[in-house]
């Protein structure tokens, strides 16, 4: 049997390593169908928003210290001179003295510089009675009030939100450059893995990480491509990686990470050409049995077989990965991470950061968390999470009733 | 001009009023696909998983009362009887005095009891030396000890996550019942719309309703049906609207909505046969030109035509319909709500909820919402925006510091 060791390091120093991650390229999609994807360059404003000058009521636009006057006993009576059509462009223009028809939205005409609510007037057909007085621009929408160009309208990195659609659409930015997703090789490797979809004999089990891992490749905007299950043969897992890496951006392989001498997956990686490996083992629980490679500029992870420890890594390593691909910058909301009192007493290792599975309740003074009790290898009890609770690198434990950085899986 | 009312009704009410609101079909689907969608029927656990006794370690198997006195100075002396094989189903038997060495995952032989980590080993081939005794039970995980067959794998209206993909997989679960998507036909309304793609001259604006609800609606769980634009007629709108019911679940209506002279949604809705007017107006800021109606069964919303209010009511009212009708069941962490500190004093209306536009602005002390200013007109300010936070319908404002429910939008 030959020994091998973990040199663990910690998480925030192994994503430090990943110092020459490459950037994916962009793509121009319509703005519409950008929902979720991350923008690629700043956008300014390329025109004012409104466009011209609008009436936010159904009234009359009029010169505003025509009204100063004006009160609900004593009214002052303006020349009726037209009115201005909606989704029209009015060619009137108002003199003082003068009233013109306008409804919400309208155009308001050359000369006046108020809108008099319709509630506010009466109007025999020829003459419009005013009775309350009006403040110069009240009532109105001043042109590049809501959007001025060159504002800008959305900052490189940042997630498209349906919103964020509605700015860039005002101002008629109909597409937009977008990175593409990076995609993310999933392999799974292990003897005694069958597919779910076989029933498995004893001494076999199904192996979900495919599954798990494809579905979180999705949710967290990457693009999965499948590689299926493996046995843990070094020739045949290294031909898989191999074949991974020539058709993705990221490689992840489940299984086959820790020191044992069935184990082989540090050994692939090491074998291909361009291969660097940057951690073996990391300060982390559950996932110690973590390996993180560059090959030919590529990431490349091998990730606990153990299903929990597999998943949690993938939300720890590889999503912020995928992240700093696209150079994603986020809103503080965007997160997915609430604080939550801790139910009962955790211990914990100083020296090693650990993330613990827990259930989130909704009492009367706030949210806690439930730690949800199993082993790295307890698929059920991610299942009954709500998220990850967080111990820090130096705590050796929290004490019931602590505050907690609970993160949404 | 004839006169038109609101008669407003709280947002709670309002929602409160669709006691017919269908219930959508199911659908099965495979499970590796089924993230994001919702559960149609509570699942239970065909089978126990693992569905044999496995070792967490790699090690021995023995009989755990042999190791009783096996010290590091004084091993206990067993007799190697074989090896278990990753992946195959073991045939050997073990006898009292015996060790079979196993592999981490390893199918426990009958007659072990215990597993021997190799750290606590030695062998000459023939012989195992055990330096440290192991209770029964110990490094092996029993069967059914991750899931019993019918325990309650996932509840009806629960969104499917990565994890639970991963807990139906292992149970060789690969098709699931899910809830079709609800179908959300949208219509925008407006003489001076003209679609994004246009360059407006003055008088007309860009309608962009129509793609953040075609944003929302995706995002929300539904489908879009698109029905673009058109003009504030009573026979055309009247006709997408019928045309709309004949080919969605949902239909909604931007613009038109409030009660000027060109405000014709409600006179349509009101002329389909089989429709109902549940509400015309909310006590809601924004929003209040807000029309809830039922037509043979198929919820009808008219909403406001401002951008900002348009997408706050599509957020209040027709999110919740569409989770309504596939009996959608949340967890806490998935009502993306976080509680923060409101940076200035906000003066409000008793009566009436109101949802202020708030920017996250993340200290020392915690999360603070910073309101963001703007009339329900104003495109940016909803972009400008990490989420809304709420007023409730009693307050007359909240103090600076006040902690407010900010909901991400």
């Amino acid at each position: 049997m030959n020994k091998k060791f973990f040199k663990v390091i910690t998480r925030a120093k192994a994503l430090s390593l990943f110092t020459e991650l490459p950037v994916m390229e962009q793509e121009r999609i319509e703005t519409r169908d950008s929902a979720g994807r991350i923008l690629g360059r700043t956008i300014v404003a390329p025109c004012d928003v409104p466009h011209f000058e609008r009436s936010t009521m159904d009234g009359f636009a009029v010169f505003a210290d025509d009204t100063f006057e004006a009160t609900e006993s004593k009214t002052v009576n303006l020349s009726f001179v037209g009115d201005v059509t909606m989704g029209q462009e009015t060619t009137l223009t108002l003199k003082t003295g003068q009233a013109i028809s306008i409804p919400t939205g309208g155009m308001v005409p050359v000369g006046a510089n108020a809108v008099v609510m319709i509630e506010y007037t009466e109007m025999d057909g020829k003459r419009v009675f005013i009775k309350r007085r009006v403040a110069p621009g009240e009532n109105i929408i001043r042109r590049g009030s809501d959007i001025a160009r060159k504002d800008v309208l959305l900052k490189a990195g940042m997630k498209i939100r349906p919103q964020d659609i509605g700015t860039l659409s005002a101002c008629g930015i109909i597409a937009v450059d977008v990175y593409k997703k990076p995609s993310v090789a999933i392999i799974s490797t292990g003897d005694e893995l069958v597919p779910p979809e076989q029933e498995p004999f004893p001494g076999v089990i199904r192996g979900i990480n495919a599954y798990t891992l494809h579905s979180m490749t999705e949710r967290y905007g990457g693009i999965p491509v499948d590689f299926g299950i493996t046995k843990d043969v070094f020739g045949k897992l290294k031909g898989f990686i191999r074949q991974a890496l020539a058709n993705s951006d990221i490689v992840v392989i489940s299984g086959g990470s820790s020191v044992g001498t069935k184990d082989i997956t540090l050994d692939c990686i090491t074998a291909l050409s361009g291969s660097h490996i940057l951690a073996n083992g990391l300060a982390l629980k559950p996932g110690k049995p973590t390996i993180l490679a560059m090959v030919n500029n590529k990431p490349v992870i091998g990730l606990p077989g153990h299903p929990v420890s597999c998943m949690v890594i993938f939300y720890l390593i590889v999503k912020p990965l995928i992240e700093k691909m696209v150079l994603r910058d986020k809103r503080i909301g965007e997160q997915n991470k609430i604080q939550a009192r801790i139910t009962e007493n955790v211990s914990s290792v100083s020296g090693r950061e650990e993330y613990i599975r827990v259930s989130l309740i909704e009492k009367n003074e706030g949210v806690w968390a439930q730690p949800i009790p199993g082993g790295s290898h307890v698929i059920s009890s991610l299942g009954k999470s709500d998220g990850i609770a967080r111990i820090d690198l130096e705590s050796e434990g929290i004490e019931q009733g602590t505050l907690v950085d609970v993160f949404i899986m």
